[in-house]
């Protein structure tokens, strides 16, 4: 846990700020969702919320992801920022006119190069390798690990999160809002 | 191939006129596709061009689906009409007061008598086992089969696109139209 | 139908076999399957019927699909040939390594060009357009259509049944081998 | 991030234990990974990580999932214990001999009873309506709230990733070893 506390207290609140200016700014416009692999997945999780929030959101590669445009906002996630299907799909979400966020934790890389705004959710660094009180206290293990992409992928589902929370109150949403909009067959 | 258009001469013309017919009361409403399997692909075949078309259709299973409820639309695919999770979910369905459409080769079954409608697509029959003369030509096969649900899933394939025809028809729409809606980011 | 048997008719036999054989070559290694859209869809379904068979099957964007690599073999889907984030993961599939078989409409596209091996499966041609009997007769549609890439992605479905039939035939596997692989919790 | 170190801390080292030791046993079985909305897409991370140890994991709904059977493990999650279509799912598994791992807030639930084994991860309490500073700090939000089942989905995210490191450990996995089987084509 502490590797993400550590990674969520270095998010700059004016990025953050911009995000979701952008997000409510797109309120009438289609909120494209674009990552791979397990920064993938978290953004599906953003994706439903959103979806909660009544937003016209979608995730590429789902069945009914219509034509994005001039004017849709895409949110794309990669740690590295280098992901390939993640960069080309950005580049053909800039040649269509949409504004593109990256959150990554490489603001240089090729993704970074091509947003018009970044978060940036830092990923591992050295306190990844020390010893973690919670998860030594509930796995046993000695010298607890977070590996692969997973310090950034968790701090970006809890990121994302907290950007749900801002909007629900920045829209005055309430979770009874969102409950009527959650799934019902499942 | 002869085993899908014995297949497909077999619709009865009359329910496919109801489940058009629903299709287009359900216009703004929402349209939930159920299915597993090759059926649930097939079934998202559908709602791909439905979304091409303008429907408020969502897939079971996918991100973004919400909340589906009283005077909402569902069509359910499975061949044996026994498939649980199909059944469950539409179970479900029919709880929150929702139309449920089958599209089966047995009325009789679960799902078949859950359902408001069915549209009866053939599988398996005796033809299946004989000699099709395409599948020796192009795979020089001297005993072809469609093995499991594939004469189901393939005759209800195209089943499901002569429906976005006739929708295309009734409603008026181009191809252009949806080609405006396909997706542009893949 | 006529529109999918036309096409199907032109698929070229040898085309056909060196497909078959590449499959059984990479029976120990990995095969990816690479499409999106409806393609994609169609793609899948080919892959479930790849399982069944106990080949060591993945597809692009699911979970659980690991590295590909040296000697491993890729089908990519895609009638025009052009579709980017198919093209740019088969971009990365030579690179790595990995033999790909493209099922196009359009040999001398981007992904035709890429591919070790092409099969032609046709798309939308003149017949298209013309009057076709089954279609008219289920749907009462009066000028039947086949809108965007529907005749590419019917065909190549057909198509990939037929390539599962004939390693069937090839691999001496029975249908009942395949159905103790099929998914019992569904 | 309060509210998940809080659930966390509440998770029993002897449940952890178990789990961690029936999917050792499991290593040459399949796995099977059962959830629906968020905690499916947690379900689907934790999966991505079992195949980078090398298990032969899949996620239910997804094209390649097999056959399960006797001596096969189910991880089935849900907060409530109560979506019907995992609970549906968790029943078939018990019907084919496969042993259930629960990971939900509920073990009085309907999950929770067919399941041969429980963790217990907790999802709201009280503790999530209180002010938590992390939120605060970086959304600027005065009344932080973790809607719907977040409190659950983050914390299982992360208990799923400490089983990982625990499973790395177990079995003398490096991150590297991780790595060789990280998908390359994304």
């Amino acid at each position: 846990m502490r590797f993400a506390t550590e990674a969520l207290s270095q998010i700059q609140p004016d990025e953050v700020d911009t995000m979701v200016r952008w997000i409510i700014e797109a309120k009438e416009k289609r909120l494209l969702i674009i990552g791979v692999g397990r920064s993938g997945l978290v953004g599906r999780s953003f994706a439903m919320r959103m979806m909660h929030l009544g937003f016209n959101v979608y995730v590429m590669g789902e069945t009914i992801t219509p034509a994005i445009g001039k004017g849709d906002l895409i949110v794309a996630i990669s740690g590295s920022g280098t992901t390939k299907l993640v960069v080309t799909a950005s580049e053909i979400a800039k040649e269509v006119g949409a504004r593109i966020i990256a959150v990554t934790s490489h603001p240089d890389s090729d993704l970074g190069k091509l947003a018009d705004h970044i978060v940036l959710v830092k990923g591992r660094t050295k306190i990844a390798a020390e010893t973690d009180y919670f998860l030594r206290q509930i796995t046993g293990a000695h010298e607890p690990l977070a590996p692969l992409g997973t310090i950034f992928e968790v701090s970006a589902l809890i990121f994302f999160d907290s950007i749900i929370v801002e909007l629900m109150r920045k829209l005055g949403k309430t979770e009874k809002d969102m409950l009527s909009r959650h799934a019902t067959i499942e």
